[in-house]
């Protein structure tokens, strides 16, 4: 199953060429993450995604250009791998029509407290399970 | 040979955890790459980086925390791949004891009035080569 | 007549200090700004405010901090000022039983080919006189 | 006397009408006041600006436009009224023959454990003083 995210746009995510700035595109991927782990997964308090976590990689192709407008795109997400401390989400920016943007982060739940990683719990490992896909062969 | 750039922090780079949020360090690697690209690199106009250039592909590797502080943090660049008609570059954000993040990014040069990606030119492809070192086995 | 626009937050645009930084309400009534000027207001190209306009003046009073949530915080927009070459809006940002910002801005129509100020159209002065407030003796 | 800080700009300061945007000039004026603040000002810890303190006001007025360079642009920063609770400082954001930006900020002490603003301390009152200057008559 897909997690999809209706981004919206704001007009300062252009830069002077005119488009939405590459390092942008990675906001609109925190965005859809948080929208995914911090509202949409179960759990409050320290021992949840929302009591933290980092990103330990990016990977992101770009694909066509964006432009301001007033309608959000569409971000669909889903976990391409469930570790022992960390995880695989992949997604898609889009519109019916185009895809402007393939990326995938390595998420890691981690306890600001200690200062150290920790495992992902039997719930969050559930609740990644329900978004789990295969990744392709040819994967961005 | 590597290019060194010296980055300043500001303190709203960092997020509700209290360290600089992982999208600031793309924000970071481009000041390194215009500092590279638009101040170091010879010749203006349309037919130079600064005429136009985008992002085709980022990695991004977070090693450790960077919490803000007044000093700037260093970023070394160098050129790992010089194609017909794009470069990789690669980044480590570092001090002399701790590094942050490894990085590349895949950079084609574009033609804004045309609406196009375009070749590197002659004077690109030798300024690039200065700072060519065959990427690494292992690299990130 | 108030414009009403619900604006969104991003969970970045907390700080350190885990509230929504003091810059980032500026961006907020940009966006405001921008669904009144650049969707709502009639007109296209050059001669439109989206052809081009920038801010001369800016007064912004912080009432009450604001934390990210997944719900959008409503603005409120008017016009307070109608002058022969810029104009000045007044806008409250809240939630129903909360006040976070009152603010107002006063906004220059720009030539950008010319790169000097123009005056105000008849249709873009029929359009602000249709949001037009008496500024109250104690405004923000 | 007056605190001068170098301010370095970001290329993607810049907007779609390529100069800087008017929301990331009080992002300078932060910079400016964190260098005064947290790096100049004597204290650590939770009883000193570090500790915490919020802006109930900002004043901004927009003289003219900047672009991008790599140089980084002067704030002249100064402190108008010092109140038992609050203080106001005041900028200047220029080159040696230009004024971009004059504005005033209304800084407030905020013990975030408590959740309350607090006195400005006598170190504080004291390091503000060594900045005091009368309000000029048309103070921007």
């Amino acid at each position: 199953m897909r997690h999809t995210y209706r981004c919206p746009l704001r007009w300062a995510d252009m830069d002077a060429f005119g488009h939405v700035n590459n390092v942008v595109f990675l906001r609109y991927l925190e965005e859809a993450r948080i929208d995914f782990m911090f509202r949409l997964a179960p759990g409050e308090g320290d021992a949840s995604f929302k009591g933290g976590s980092v990103v330990a990689r990016h990977e992101i192709d770009y694909k066509r250009q964006l432009v301001h407008r007033h309608e959000p795109v569409q971000i669909d997400l889903w976990v391409t791998r469930i570790g022992a401390a960390s995880a695989t989400i992949a997604y898609e920016v889009k519109d019916d029509d185009a895809v402007y943007v393939r990326a995938s982060t390595v998420v890691v739940p981690f306890d600001f407290a200690s200062g150290r990683p920790r495992r992902l719990s039997e719930g969050e490992r559930a609740f990644l399970g329900v978004y789990f896909e295969e990744p392709e062969a040819a994967a961005a």
